[in-house]
């Protein structure tokens, strides 16, 4: 296996090495939107008048009497605080008081609402924004933007990341959220903001100690000028590093990198060329790696994948 | 659904709607490399000395005496020469003397080598090479070159398609591939070919009346001076035509277009920011139709995924 190959299924632990013969699906209004670990369930049948049981499907349910928006988020968020105080999950020293969407699919309308550090915990998917800043150097060739996180941040505190990497919180659009935190990261000024271009999208499913994450990333490209040096403005950054591709495909293998920033780094050096057939031999695996497929991973659409790798897994077994 | 959305269903409109139950697993030497329709069972089951139904797994196997890759070849091909002369199957039709490597991944050795026109009986992995040649035009903007497919072409004759696509026959690398195309197909000449650059690949899988496409592209990008007017070499392309982006995603959801080469222009579109998260609103799964893991699907490592799924499938129905 390459190297690369290596990085995706660190940052696809779940999905190749999860446990989820013990995981439950969590489903609210009748749809499921994540899925529980055993000590998650666990906690949450401690509070029947919100956490319900299903025995005939093996699902936790958002109570059903809870219908609107509203109230289902103020109930779960009663419980979740609950268990904050009682320093339950380590996830939870982490409380942001900033909230994500609770959906489906990223079209489909938000059930409710959820505290961020929380979802992980319920293996929601969660949806974020990054932006791979670049140049061209005279000498150095194409260089990326770096920024290392913050000591003081509650994850990955140190960490190598994107150049700015926000997630998406309730009542903020995509490119909302690349635009503010392009400024309170890294000051980019509005006119060099001009440049930024959209290039899809990046689909992993981690796991760490705190839970699950299903993540999906929008991606955009931005390339500066040589003499653009980013600071940062709202102190979450410790600092930021100009370099070059051949260096961040070093870097990206190391224990120094934020591990759910990689996929990024790899759909960019892709996309650009940096990592291609004539160096990655398992090229089409690694881009199917990127892109795995959340979307079906908590639907019925899946089913038919499914069935074909059921015959095969009879079969190889011979 | 987006139009986009509906789109790339029909690509992989095997992996949505394909008749899974009754299909059966393909190995050779042990390993699964692909999957038989019913009507490709019951004729290879008339061949006892080469194909073995193995009644435990369910599974077609290449017979197990076959030892080598040249053994395996010669076996098969034999066959499908009988079904060819016996006008069995319409695909083989389209003989072309030029063969495809079987094998499980595309950095894994090859086990056989396939006439081309018979892969999609079995439901051989396909790779191949498209080159997205562009323009910036002074006046129409980012625009791609098209190629109109030649009427005499045993495959989707007249449709609209890349500039340059080509499958990669056994003996030639992916880059090769994709020069050896440019040139005869649209005649570029080697200083623009220098511009060439890589850019990732799509993987999807289609479904037609001919067989099974689990089909795998590698993607090349090629900027093409504005005055540069492509020409066809081998008799294989009607004409060309210089199309702005805009009627690019126009023209990809009518039936003029291949269906099959739809996933390289989105995926050209959406790297370029054309389709983004402000006009698709499906964008991450729109992404993730364009990836789908065919690595996966003959595999035993896509089994922990499937269980999602099927405790989904369980509980969505309730």
């Amino acid at each position: 296996m390459s190297r690369f190959m290596g990085l995706a299924r660190k940052f696809n632990c779940f999905y190749f090495n999860g446990d989820l013969h013990n995981c439950r699906p969590f489903l609210v209004g009748g749809i499921q939107v994540g899925l529980m670990q055993p000590r998650v369930v666990e906690a949450a049948l401690r509070h029947p008048d919100v956490f319900h049981f299903d025995s005939g499907s093996g699902s936790i349910m958002l109570h059903p009497a809870f219908a609107t928006y509203e109230e289902r988020s103020a109930k779960i968020n009663h419980v979740l605080s609950q268990w904050r105080e009682q320093s339950l999950f380590v996830t939870l020293k982490g409380w942001r008081d900033e909230c994500y969407e609770v959906r489906t699919g990223f079209a489909d309308p938000p059930l409710m609402k959820m505290e961020r550090a929380a979802t992980c915990l319920f293996g929601i998917r969660q949806y974020g924004v990054e932006i791979m800043g670049h140049t061209r150097h005279p000498h150095l060739g194409v260089c990326l933007w770096l920024q290392r996180r913050s000591l003081s941040k509650p994850t990955w505190p140190g960490k190598w990341d994107s150049m700015v990497a926000g997630g998406l919180s309730v009542g903020h659009s995509v490119l909302d959220t690349a635009l503010k935190e392009a400024n309170e990261e890294a000051s980019i000024p509005s006119h060099l903001l001009a440049n930024l271009k959209a290039a899809g999208s990046v689909s992993f499913y981690f796991e760490s100690e705190r839970g699950l994450f299903p993540n999906t990333e929008f991606v955009y490209d931005l390339e500066l000028p040589a003499d653009f040096v980013p600071c940062n403005a709202d102190g979450e950054v410790e600092s930021f590093e100009l370099v070059p591709v051949a260096q961040v495909m070093e870097r990206i293998l190391t224990p120094d990198f934020k591990t759910t920033s990689c996929p990024t780094a790899l759909d960019f050096l892709i996309r650009h060329g940096f990592i291609n057939s004539d160096n990655e031999p398992q090229l089409p695996e690694l881009v199917e790696l990127l892109h795995i497929p959340l979307h079906y991973l908590y639907s019925r659409h899946q089913q038919r994948p499914s069935q074909i790798t059921n015959s095969n897994n009879t079969s190889a077994s011979n």
